[in-house]
């Protein structure tokens, strides 16, 4: 480069560099380290290096671009216009030379680590850095004079043409790849998974000629109820289908521990359930690759996350010891494996990747929401919580990280609830209830109008409202207490105390009515007394695991609060703290991160870097054992009371004060627990 | 270590070192670095540390030992004493610690890296070094307080008492050593892989408190006709059972390129010869632990060696790129797998091992002779031949080595002979034949007697006189040629030009009768003209091979010939010579090292540091392709006549020249390859 050679500024780096005229723009690029794709490595055939040549005066560079800046547009540049067609203003950066200063930027799509947007406005983009990535090379033939093998000299291509250096090749590719160089005629393009803490980059797939690809990853939620993934482009980053399945394993049991039992009571069960979560895995992987229309064997990277019983059976580890104190975990560290060694169906070669456990109770779908919600990273001190049949709560900052589970039981996913049911067409997940008349209006899922709606009735015909859902049971109890039908001990007032005559004796305790559809076949729909009970005991065992890690960070109060899962994404935050659920916080601060453990999945899919972040960060985390904390127990007990009074707090812009009723004087009270009951120290 | 502390003088080593009194004596060793076993870590569990200290006045290291030099004899070798017996004057290096100056000796099993002697006087002894060690260790239990996974744990106890980093469990020790920590209350033997060039160090196995072991090995020779394994010990390196089998693929074709051809000419032909041949692996492991009464899960390592063509239907790789010019092997470099890749039925977690191939028609078979034979550390310029159906040929020294391989065909081994048979009883393996009288006599294989011993009917009157095997092919060609009965160009006489009616017309040209049979309803073995053809073109091979690397190497004569093979074990230098097999060189200096390929196969698994090197090696070996030589059809031409008169050259003590006849004259003459005839030039 001297200093008469042209200029060639990129944006939107900034690298700046003097190259020889006729310098091709990718070769600038790749000196200067500036971020532009190529597959095929400036041979005119993948266009991945795709530019936009900027022309006139730049004062802020210093540059004049004159209009013949580039070589001229030339027939690898009109083949692909008039194959696939170029944006206006684009050239490819194999092709256009330089020929005086030149600014040149290279959009988003044309870069290798380009980034993905999350949706939320606070999440950060994820960079892509994916494990596998396509390389199209020309290999050496044969020669009898100097022999070496068709391996040797594809990784010889790979080293002199990409400068990766150390490549392996799985077995299977030593099986297929000499045909497959032949009718390339020693040009093909090579699938690389560039190795991770614990292999060298490996050769996954060879194929003839230029390949496009794309490559496919699976980001894979791996829950005790459902098992959900997302099918990526290992290229773009772009999901290109999603899809969910029943965890086949809920014939052994519905929650976790019952199929522990399970594990515990058959000889083999493990093993049986091991198979069914694996079958399931393949035929979600199936429909997924179905429904978007693309090869399952393209399928070459797939990461996993799920709580440690889900964890340790899925690998094909008896859970009996997550079953019983000390909870220990077989392995708490990530797991780089082959696909096939968990019976996956995808490619041959591919790699699954699980991300670590925190501790027994705390898996690597809490470290999966770490990765996704940062709070390591974060400078104000956050609560995340996920919301599930158990509850990993995450509280930190910079300075530090806490974990710890909260077993909630699965009263927040509408299970052990009297009129309870699953998120489905016709369960109530939104309710208002009247301060004075104590009449209920509600929404169900699959319609948009309130019940009182005249239209309701038309529009839930088919489906019908057929009970209430985890969402729905939190909006309702939250409601009655606003709306003074239950007290703060958690009794349902009398229809004398209520004055409501929807309030009904039910055994020994009152129930309220919701909705009476018994005339038309439907169902009546009721919250009872036990109900109540079993939301307080969740919402206590969620609340005293949060304020546990708070006592443990020293703290009285948490300044954000993040509600993950996909339940999470469907409390409503007003009434998750009108029944203590969290602690207080102002309510701008609070906000759902959807299914933020599939997110940190597919984020660890797309960036491997993630990877070994998370593990450190990991490692880093403070764990609480909630059951060997005795303060967990007072706070649980503390908490199992709705707050009976609370400080007025603004919520939507109004101010809500709850009611100081008592309903226990009487004889309805639920004698058992009432020496339990006490008032409940808030802060 | 103070200048006033005792001095520890260790033999053989020399190491040396002051240590605080009550020091034990492992400890000492260890921070010495001398070579000094333990499996158990210095817990007075596995006696691998057994020392012998020596008494008295040691001029040469200045020392004097007094009597009380070591604490006494304590419970821990006493117990030890009492189950297992302690060689006289031994203690246990972990429970004898040092009281004043002491001369402590190592003995050779004490060592890990101890010496497995080779049988061959030149062949130098292997060091121990295997791929899988034993280790003991106490895990620290889990802590709700501090949660982690068991295997974490075991591999922070591997890495405090073992300084082993790194390491990583496959998953199936990961889905099995839950139940055995908590058998072994924490205490466990690991059975560690201490990693290779591909991968770090990795458990393969955990056993519940101390076991002792050992853990096993196979060296493997895979070869065209036959399967033969050495079982060895992993911690002694002992040879603990050998054994063989048919190569199961010989029902799709007896030679190499009859097998390519099954694989051309049928769909799925090679995947079915690949199944075949890992079917009779484990059937041979099968046999071989049933020998040696073991448990073939005991096997953790497997190394093999075989020519290019069993290595690619072995890995399942279609060989048919081998069949055909340029001859490109899919990879040649070595192989590090895990035995289940190959189906192989033995420890879940074990290795393979294959070593590299050096051409397309140089397998690593040839690598492992050249591990074996090191011809690349030899100060002689050393030929080594390994002689079997295509014979492999190193030339080479310190300098450099050359190696090529060389079509000799089956004759060698006894087949298109008319008489011909493999090595079995009853088959003629050594011959003599009297110049007068022109009469052989004969040793068959299963008799040490010759056959004109008066004993000699009686001896071989079950198994009879089969026919001829090829070491015996070789002497009777040989000696027919010594005995003036077959002329240089390789023409039998006729009765008049020999005057011995043992050869007689047979259709145009003579043959020469060995042995009638006949009237008890056995054989009548000859030798025809068409043998003496075979073998003029196997041995015209050979020597042309030799001869090629010769040229290349710019040498007309070898200082040392090494006969390779199984068969290479049963020629007579002598005959080998007088046939022009090999080049001239003298006698004594031609030896014969065996199934030198077997040995290479036991160096690789027993000191995995011999893998790198011979990967090393065969790297920089020159690799020379016969098919493209011109001079090597030069040599091939000119090789192909018996010597018709050589230099008077000693044998055993003697001279020998070679009669000076020609049976061309007449009409007996193989007019078809007349034109070929040349005089063979030699040196």
């Amino acid at each position: 480069m001297a200093d008469s050679d042209p200029l060639v500024v990129f944006t939107p780096s900034g690298k700046r560099g003097r190259f020889p005229v006729g310098t091709p723009i990718l070769t600038a690029a790749r000196q200067l380290g500036v971020d532009l794709d190529s597959v095929c490595g400036g041979r005119g055939i993948c266009s991945k290096c795709q530019i936009t040549p900027s022309y006139g005066e730049f004062s802020k560079h210093g540059v004049t671009v004159a209009d013949d800046a580039l070589t001229e547009w030339n027939a690898v540049e009109q083949r692909y216009e008039d194959k696939r067609g170029l944006k206006k203003g684009r050239r490819l950066g194999c092709q256009a030379a330089v020929q005086s200063d030149v600014v040149i930027d290279v959009p988003a799509e044309s870069q290798v680590h380009k980034q993905v947007v999350r949706k939320r406005a606070e999440a950060r983009d994820i960079v892509m850095n994916a494990s596998t990535r396509l390389y199209y090379v020309e290999v050496a033939e044969p020669d009898m004079h100097d022999p070496s093998g068709d391996l040797e000299r594809l990784v010889n291509a790979l080293e002199k043409q990409w400068q990766i250096e150390g490549v392996r090749a799985d077995l299977h590719v030593l099986q297929t790849m000499q045909p497959i160089l032949r009718k390339g005629e020693w040009k093909v393009t090579v699938a690389v998974h560039l190795g991770d803490a614990v292999t060298p980059p490996r050769i996954m797939h060879v194929w003839p000629g230029f390949f496009e690809g794309p490559l496919y990853g699976l980001a894979v939620d791996l829950g005790s109820t459902t098992i959900a993934a997302h099918l990526c482009s290992l290229d773009t980053g772009e999901v290109i289908a999603s899809s969910g399945i029943m965890n086949p394993q809920i014939r052994f049991g519905e929650d976790l521990m019952s199929r522990v039992s399970y594990s515990m009571m058959n000889p083999g069960g493990a093993a049986e359930m091991t198979a069914a979560v694996r079958e399931g895995m393949n035929a979600l992987f199936d429909q997924i690759a179905e429904e978007a229309g693309i090869d399952k064997a393209m399928i070459v990277d797939a990461v996993f996350v799920c709580n440690p019983v889900m964890h340790h059976l899925f690998l094909g580890i008896d859970p009996f010891e997550l079953g019983q104190a000390p909870f220990a975990l077989t392995t708490s560290d990530a797991l780089h494996l082959r696909a096939a060694e968990l019976d996956l169906t995808i490619h041959p070669a591919a790699r699954a990747y699980i991300l670590p456990c925190i501790a027994g109770h705390v898996g690597a779908d809490a470290a999966a929401v770490a990765l996704s919600e940062a709070p390591d990273e974060s400078e104000d001190l956050v609560l995340v919580v996920d919301v599930g049949t158990n509850a990993e709560i995450l509280l930190g900052n910079t300075e530090k990280v806490l974990a710890c589970s909260s077993p909630t039981g699965p009263a927040f996913e509408g299970a052990q609830i009297s009129s309870g049911q699953r998120a489905a067409p016709g369960a109530i997940e939104r309710v208002e209830i009247d301060p004075v008349t104590k009449a209920p209006r509600f929404k169900v899922i699959g319609s948009d109008l309130w019940s009182d709606d005249p239209a309701f009735a038309n529009e839930i015909a088919t489906t019908g409202i057929t009970g209430i859902c985890g969402s729905g049971i939190i909006e309702m109890v939250a409601e009655m207490r606003i709306a003074g039908i239950v007290d703060g001990p958690g009794l349902i007032g009398s229809p004398e105390q209520t004055g409501s005559d929807r309030c009904f004796l039910d055994g020994r305790t009152y129930s309220y009515l919701v909705w009476d559809g018994s005339e038309d076949g439907g169902p009546k729909i009721t919250v009872t007394n036990r109900d109540i009970r079993e939301i307080q005991m969740a919402k206590a065992a969620l609340y005293s695991g949060a304020r546990l890690l708070m006592d443990k960070f020293g703290v009285d109060t948490v300044e954000r609060i993040v509600l993950a899962g996909a339940f999470g994404a469907h409390i409503s935050p007003k009434h998750a703290m009108v029944l203590g659920m969290i602690p207080d916080c102002p309510l701008e601060k609070v906000t759902s991160a959807g299914n933020a453990a599939g997110t940190g999945a597919r984020i660890a899919l797309l960036n491997t870097e993630s990877r070994t972040q998370i593990e450190e960060t990991v490692r880093k985390i403070h764990k609480i054992e909630t059951a060997i904390e005795p303060r967990f127990q007072e706070h649980f007990v503390n908490a199992s009371n709705i707050p009976n009074s609370v400080e007025p707090f603004p919520i939507l812009g109004t101010v809500v004060t709850l009611p100081d009723v008592n309903f226990n004087a009487g004889d309805g009270g639920d004698g058992e627990e009432g020496g339990r009951r006490r008032r409940r120290r808030r802060g």
